[in-house]
């Protein structure tokens, strides 16, 4: 939960005047979230989400972020969108922060995953995949090899106050990876931070995707190996082989994988676990003792990282089982 | 900031199920208040506060506050009223803990407190006092002189780790209290912690108070006290009698204090500066050290009990300017 900023109801009141949205009514802050704050505002047009970003969200990658939200809800995928203010701007400042305001998406993100969520999220995937194949800007992953090595080398020193040899695991990781990391395949935009508290569901059925904030070009394989990890797993830390199916059958119903795609899920996989690993463990490392943000346990994702490296194919996913994943 | 419990999507919908309030929409903790979980709930039917009462808030108390809320509602003071499912209750579980859904209030607190919000305030809050007249309900105030004695007693053996002399100040300040207390004033039920938080405003209007969780019956000329600690201090410490003569002025239009209750303002406002002295002081040595909840600063009513230790009469509060708050 973080709600970083405070916003006074005079700056909010004259920051809503830039708009056609009528008075407000109420503001709150949600707890949810850690890069950014995020309010619910509610205006006399009904209900809206204000985000101020934070120092972790760079403002010179907002028009990618913002533009994206605008190319994907103009192909109808369900997202929400940048309200523009009478001037024509969706970007302004608040408080001293990068402000917009963006359409209120209703539903929740499930706290239960099932077999069904995942299905209907691997549907989701796919179409974005396509929907940004005309999305002509562009951001580079900065959370991928080189962003790895840099973390690494960052946590090195306090690594093993965490676990065991943790330095000598992120050694070993990044020479494997490196070695290994799939060259070639189908790329363009990613969400690339597709966790179940980004996706909204009403009753049954998907109802639209959120946090677009780590949006950025990468392989379009490496978003589902992030969704394997953060949908597949169990609170146990086993692999449900039925959640990984959905996801990946669902998708293939809207964009069918490439061979080279299938086969380079298992090092996709361990290059997201390692992301997470990296990320929780800095901010492990690093947060400070009185911060409002409980930090999430990078030892999760190192046990993700382990189940992945004992796989030798796909077919220690079970997913190879009759080409039901194939369309 | 706090929302100390999760509830899950499935919960929500089958607690949401025995209301006659359409669908969930959406369901968002809502990052203030720090003594229970509250969330925004929005429904086909529009938006509501989804309350849940964590273990601070007695349950056997729950009854109280919930028919003061429809008390008032009853009286049209504006306040949040509770939502009674198709079974005629409004009080019920969810996530085990007692939940009950209220109306949603229009309005923001004001972050900058002006002399006409104190204007608004002691109106409010003389109405609040003629409404409960007839409010049936008792509940004792367990933050008076005997829960004093008894934070004052818990904190004691740390309380100099906080501020030099802090338990002898504190053992001063009770006995003062004791010998000094008010005996025979008007009583009835106050709200007990109407800081600005508590009180929306629309435009320059007053539009509801909420958070009801520490009403109790005690002198409603207490409530007043409150009330001044909490809105005419300035952030620097200095005590600004113009906020102080609106807030009484205005109260006064709608209920006149007598000159009993006048006297008995600079004890009731070193009782309420003890008060809230000693419930942050004991927060503050007691709060695990990963809570979410960033305790609030005992220092800052250790500093206004100093201001009223000072003050020898009301002419001191530069209250007494030829009447101006007589009506």
């Amino acid at each position: 939960m973080a709600v970083y900023t405070e916003v006074t109801d005079d700056e909010l009141n004259a920051f809503i005047a830039q708009y056609d949205l009528g008075a407000v009514l109420s503001c709150k802050g949600i707890a949810e979230g850690v890069e950014n704050s995020n309010f619910l505002l509610v205006t006399e047009r009904g209900p809206y989400i204000l985000t101020l970003y934070e120092k972790r969200t760079r403002r010179e990658d907002l028009p990618f972020f913002l533009g994206l939200m605008e190319h994907l809800a103009d192909k109808g995928i369900a997202c929400p969108l940048p309200v523009q203010g009478t001037d024509g701007l969706a970007l302004r400042e608040l408080a001293g922060r990068p402000a917009v305001i963006v359409t209120f998406l209703a539903g929740m993100w499930p706290r239960r995953i099932t077999p069904h969520h995942c299905a209907e999220l691997g549907t989701a995937l796919a179409r974005l995949h396509l929907a940004v194949a005309d999305f002509r800007m562009e951001r580079p992953n900065a959370l991928s090899l080189d962003g790895w090595k840099d973390l690494a080398g960052k946590c090195a020193p306090r690594a093993d106050e965490v676990a065991r040899d943790l330095r000598a695991t992120l050694e070993a990781e990044l020479a494997a990876l490196e070695a290994n990391w799939p060259a070639g395949l189908p790329s363009g935009v990613i969400h690339a931070d597709l966790f179940p508290d980004n996706v909204f569901f009403r009753g049954d059925g998907l109802s639209g995707l959120i946090d677009f904030y780590f949006a950025c070009n990468d392989f379009l394989a490496y978003d589902i190996a992030i969704c394997m990890n953060a949908w597949c797993f169990e609170v146990d830390g086993s692999f449900n082989a039925t959640k990984a199916r959905m996801l990946l059958t669902s998708y293939q119903k809207v964009r069918p994988l490439s061979p080279a795609e299938m086969a380079a899920l298992p090092w996709l996989c361990r290059g997201s676990a390692l992301r997470f690993l990296l990320t929780r463990l800095y901010d492990w490392l690093n947060h400070p003792p009185g911060a409002f943000v409980r930090p999430k346990d990078p030892l999760e994702y190192l046990r993700k990282l382990r189940f992945h490296q004992t796989v030798r194919g796909l077919g220690d996913y079970a997913l190879d089982d009759g080409g039901s994943y194939q369309v």
